[in-house]
């Protein structure tokens, strides 16, 4: 122990009392308030429309739960090894030779706690506190956070309908040049909240910029799987381009799992043993039951597709009927399932306008700024993930709506 | 963005390269490469005794999987509010009325992904990086690596066999002398790894000094439940002391649910919101099947009552077994299912020896220097959580082994 010091320091902590930490003062996730407010709606009686959530109306597929179910009856389901059940990693790894026709090994998987649980991981072993990471911007407002908590400065890119809402390969390298501090770049594509997407082509320039500027680049692949149309056939991952990349993915949303909160991670081989380390004092190992679920997901190809469709029609149908609304400026949607909607010439207080159309329309949507502070006010998510009937009503209750405020 | 610097430090970036963070560097949680050791002789052929890892080897309790079992068909299991689903909450609230007559809201709930996750939650909600904490030595050695990775020191609390290996009231209050920047305490009881726990005199003491010095108390009680003999009647939450201990529970040790990552904390009412913030953005929520198992498991008394007395069991096993083979100094095992055995006579490299004794038996159990990195070297822990014949087996592989190290 130190030496002691003056009664100063006691007596000042006595005055401070036990108050909550200032690292804690992050913002709360606006759509958790949504959907809260969503349901003490519900709880009065009304019928709320659920476009605020990213979350398939669509269970776990057939195939994991009956995995699961097998095991109920038989199995411990006590702790797995920290990086997770040997035979899903392994499974995840034949994914991407599958799906990409990328090899990667299976000791360089780690199951994680959902997607969250992979972005502690991977921001704890590959930064420390002070270091900043490049955010697109609209973008998860919860990597903002998360590394605000950790101690962590986060950076915009600034994206526009110029460059479908991604950021470049010259912004990295001029954020870069800009902040010495600046130690990494996370980007999604499919993007939250615009689904917009990478091309081939930038995805190799991004990497690229990370790599001859001495960034890590984390590329958060949860949409994967979710595209539509000429996209489909864009879908790649960052593996592809660098070993280096750290990839974050999950079970929640290709796969319908959300409230499972397993996902996975793919680290180059020198981060593997960290961030053992760190899931076994932090996490122990993502939740069992839920490992043996998503195990069983990779046999429900066929039910996923069949999700898959039913969302490509969900977006046909807001993309024709909600311009009726007064809705008719999105970001270009290639895949995801969140139309993100230029509402500037109905508000400055995308926050309030929400508020206001769930209370006089039961239409709940997330307020674009919990996805940018900046020029979130004047814009709306809307989240396709339900089903088509709700859909088609949604359209139909804004469309009505927006007639009232006319008249 | 701020003022370009110049290019010596991207110069700089370059040549560090993309390496592992210094926070990261924490040590491993020993006991899970034991168990890795122990999962390979056992795929060699060889039948290992599995007393390192702390986890019962009966399931989850009946009640608990049928629970899940009748909702995995009908129930998508999608996203519950951040604190978790309302239900389970409020059965935790009535938990301490009904077992310690302690009136808790339900408002003040928080479901967790296991103690791990409410570890995570409380350290960021109480504390600041640079906020020192004290731990008892020996401890859980996840906190202090948990407390590392987030940038904060820890500082031993020494304890031993004349205090039940237990801090004093006294030993706190030193410690909130020597060091301004303390500005917590952690104690688990009963304790990992010794099994023992701090009488009602001794906790209401530790609850006064911390408020005496300003010090948040956090009180990790998830081996509560799990005492014998006398000390059943000692069991207390450090809630019936203090309105602002943050308690942490979990359902994986006295309700059987390791793998399951499903824990609670109860926080002041001022702390609600944060750790509903934080619980948004870095976890979103508690797996949900899990979730739903828990609830389940409250109707498991009956169940859970049948394991505690196999652990009683097996306790009095290995208390009047182990002295034969040369093991009869152990910390005062009141609870848990711990016995801390000095094995100073036989080594002072607890890691060493428990590797030799794992090949030379079959017999797995934790070295000491994972709970306390002074003295751990002269302990060893056992776990008797697993089947009574498994602990007449392992008594008997080492009094066998004892004879030929004599011989």
């Amino acid at each position: 122990m130190s030496e002691p010091t003056s009664g100063r320091s006691d007596h000042h902590r006595l005055l401070a009392g036990l108050q909550a930490s200032q690292r804690s003062r992050i913002d709360s996730f606006i759509v958790m308030d949504v959907m809260r407010a969503a349901a003490a709606r519900e709880a009065a009686g009304d019928r709320v429309i659920h476009m605020e959530v990213g979350q398939p109306a669509t269970p776990a597929p057939k195939a994991a739960r009956r995995a699961l179910a097998a095991r109920l009856e038989t199995d411990g389901l006590g702790y797995s090894l920290a990086l997770g059940i040997d035979a899903l990693r392994e499974r995840i790894a034949a994914h991407y030779q599958i799906t990409y026709g990328v090899s990667v090994a299976p000791e360089r998987v780690v199951v994680t706690t959902g997607s969250s649980g992979g972005f502690l991981l991977a921001f704890l072993a590959a930064f420390d506190a002070g270091d900043a990471v490049a955010l697109p911007q609209p973008g998860y407002p919860c990597y903002r956070h998360i590394l605000s908590a950790l101690g962590q400065p986060s950076v915009a890119l600034p994206t526009g309908p110029d460059n479908r809402f991604m950021p470049t390969a010259a912004a990295i390298t001029e954020a870069a040049r800009a902040r010495a501090d600046l130690r990494g770049v996370l980007i999604a594509s499919p993007a939250n909240p615009t689904g917009t997407m990478l091309s081939r082509e930038r995805l190799a320039e991004v990497t690229t910029a990370c790599r001859d500027n001495g960034l890590w680049f984390i590329s958060d692949e949860i949409y994967h799987g979710l595209a539509y149309g000429p996209a489909v056939a864009q879908a790649q991952t960052a593996l592809a381009h660098s070993p280096d990349a750290i990839v974050i993915n999950s079970f929640s949303k290709y796969y319908s799992m959300t409230g499972w909160r397993v996902g996975w991670m793919i680290v180059p081989d020198r981060l593997v043993r960290t961030v053992e380390r760190l899931q076994q004092n932090l996490f122990i190992c993502a939740p069992v039951a839920s490992q043996v679920a998503a195990l069983g997901a990779f046999e429900a190809g066929e039910e996923l597709e069949a999700n898959r469709l039913v969302y490509e029609r969900n977006r046909d149908v807001l993309l024709a009927e909600l311009p009726k609304a007064g809705l008719a400026t999105f970001a270009p949607a290639d895949g995801a399932f969140y139309l993100y909607c230029d509402v500037r010439h109905l508000t400055d207080d995308s926050r309030a306008f929400a508020a206001r159309m769930l209370a006089e329309t039961g239409v709940a949507a997330t307020p674009g700024i919990d996805f940018d502070p900046v020029n979130g006010r004047f814009f709306l998510r809307f989240s396709y993930a339900g089903a088509t009937a709700d859909m088609v009503e949604a359209a139909h209750r804004l469309t009505t709506w927006a007639r009232t405020r006319r008249g």
